[in-house]
């Protein structure tokens, strides 16, 4: 079936150099021809051909849909006291993922189940066509393969996160942990995990034992990424740079010198900003809101050249958002980034920060996801904060 | 018709000292009966009587409709670019109030009137059952009279704003403005208003002209608000507290003295939290969120015995945002309000800032103003930042 999204006021495309040129590509009175899940067509609103269906935008901003490149969705269990608490003045150290490995690990399939499909359909509602999903709060055998594989009914953007913490029953034998992570629970989690990623940070896992895991986890064809300089100076960045991670999430503790080893990844590229770094800097600005910590500097990044991405972190511990239209006003506010910047980070930098290149934009080939909002431009996901401004979702070409 | 909301599994009736004790009078496992627009019973689920209709609310939060005591929506126009320019680093100092002057004043009255009505049912989606609408976008006799005859389509909760700012044709006859504004504006703006309001701030109205203003509104009946002390520290909040304004809104900048007017005007009270304020301090965090400026210390407030309400300030060129609850995830992390002060504050609190006692409350008599949460706690409105988590409302006792 055809289906035309006409009568579109402002499109986003994040095309490069087209349309007015910038990082989104934009083009004014623009229409969207799809077929078979695909966009078939961009181009004026005058010169639409014609098709099965027809959606009205009514003059509205269209955009890709968003890309969420980093969330953990499979948990059970509720830190709503905890996260009280904190706002009262108690610190957040990470220590709480123990209280969701302990629910998740007692929490039946079908619990887990209704979990992923709640918070998946609640992002999708928010604009979230694609959406990774990691494991991390099983870390036992069996209970990171059963979260891949509910992880994997919903999304083909499935990480392995068994070196999330250190589990309680292995406190005192973390090497011991990191090999069974890296043998017997990697090779129950790989036939559903397209990544492999580690918390790097103090208290979690140090360099040598995240180069171990990841490293075992890229000889059996999964691609890298990291939890990375969340809460302090560390290794991670430069571990991720290494190894060639497609991104290292977080980025709020930088040196110099890791700034400098993300820029030294760049590539050129065709599009119009010239090139792109192969590890992304994802930003996840919902965990700063909701741990009331400093924001990580996206201007300090996207001045050096790096390629920048937003997500949620979507987690019940230190950011229980799964809106990706609040990441992109807090990016705005907080992390001096351009609206513009945001929309494209929140889009093309997730896709970019997944490899991939059906997604995040609007061209023939491309997945037909999209959202239509209830605006006139982009601009007013960082100008109308906490509004839900999504009006339809188009998700594989299907009207949600 | 009757009608049991049941199986609440956290009931927020913020009724002194009731349930669990604390602002919000919390109640578990409980149940609400609605009758001729009215609650007609509060208690347990398990002794609910029975009703025509019945609205099960799976085990999750319910609470008094938001009462949003603060915004503007009668304009015409946009300044969403000049919110990206400001995001660049221009600061934001009231001035481009002019430009939605100009173009409010070119609106035909259905264009106001559509977007009055599209805000105002924006707002109740996302659980807001009562809202004050200002003027001060007309600034002409006929211009606010007609902008005020708009709002009171929507809303009892009117408020004249004719000294918003100096218009342009005034600018070097300001005593002239006043004197329009006290004379044949207030009359023309009377039958639609129940409050006047002044923007007492340096480059608007000094004490002397807002006094003026607002003991003229007094005289006809008008009950007094103040937006006061937003830019810099200024008279506002002390001559709200000489006037008996039921509100002074903003209150970023204050001073010892300042504070201490407001706890001043605290009287006692049969609730729990022993009185209140006359005086009510509304806090407008979209407004810093929007302007990228330090926020109000609500701490300081609340532990000087002041109330405190929370508003959204919806307006076109400083806090576009009608999310009440996007505000009360802003007062948790950037204003060190607790979850339940938060809440409190945006219902009851609200009530208060508009002397009212029939909202905002969830007991025998009052108005049937409810919204069942996709959440099973309050806390979630800042736990989950951003998520539209409200799933239900009842207005007057009708589904929505
Ligand atoms: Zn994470
Ligand atoms: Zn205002």
């Amino acid at each position: 079936m055809s289906l035309l999204v006409d009568n579109i006021g402002e499109l986003v495309t994040n095309e490069a150099g087209r349309g007015e040129g910038g990082p989104l590509g934009i083009r004014r009175r623009a229409a969207v021809l799809v077929e078979d899940g695909e966009v078939a067509w961009v181009g004026p609103a005058a010169d639409a051909p014609a098709a099965e269906r027809r959606i009205d935008a009514r003059g509205a901003a269209v955009l890709p849909g968003f890309v969420d490149s980093h969330a953990h969705l499979v948990f059970a269990g509720d830190r709503a006291a905890e996260f009280a608490a904190r706002m009262a003045g108690q610190p957040y150290t990470g220590g709480g993922i123990r209280t969701t490995v302990g629910a998740t690990r007692a929490a039946s399939d079908g619990e887990l189940r209704a979990t992923v499909r709640r918070l998946h359909a609640e992002a999708l509602r928010q604009g979230t066509t694609t959406i990774e999903i990691k494991s991390g709060y099983g870390l036992t055998v069996a209970d990171e393969a059963r979260s891949l594989r509910i992880a994997a009914e919903v999304t083909g953007e499935t990480t392995f996160l068994g070196a999330h913490v250190v589990p309680p029953e292995y406190a005192d034998r973390p090497d011991e942990y990191v090999g069974l992570v890296c043998g017997p629970m990697l090779a129950a989690a790989r036939p559903y995990a397209r990544w492999i990623d580690v918390f790097c940070e103090r208290g979690a896992f140090d360099a040598d034992h995240a180069r171990a895991i990841l490293t075992c986890g890229q000889a059996v064809g999964l691609g890298v990424r990291l939890h990375a300089n969340q809460l302090g100076h560390g290794p991670g960045v430069q571990l991720g740079v290494e190894l060639g991670a497609a991104s290292v999430d977080h980025c709020t503790h930088l040196t110099d010198a890791d700034v400098d080893a993300l820029a030294s990844t760049r590539f050129d590229c065709m599009c119009h900003e010239g090139g792109h770094t192969t590890t992304v800097a994802t930003l996840l600005p919902g965990a700063e809101f909701s741990t009331r910590s400093p924001y990580p500097d996206a201007r300090r990044l996207l001045d050096a050249g790096v390629t920048v991405a937003l997500a949620t972190d979507c987690n019940p511990g230190s950011s229980y958002t799964s809106s990706m239209p609040f990441c992109v006003a807090l990016a705005v506010r907080e992390m001096r980034m351009t609206p513009a910047e945001a929309v494209w980070a929140a889009t093309a930098g997730g896709a970019r920060a997944l490899r991939r290149d059906d997604i995040g934009v609007l061209r023939p080939g491309a997945r037909a996801d999209l959202i239509i909002l209830d605006a006139p431009s982009h601009l007013h996901l960082a100008y109308r904060p906490g509004v839900p401004l999504i009006r339809k979702v188009l998700h594989n070409g299907v009207p949600q």
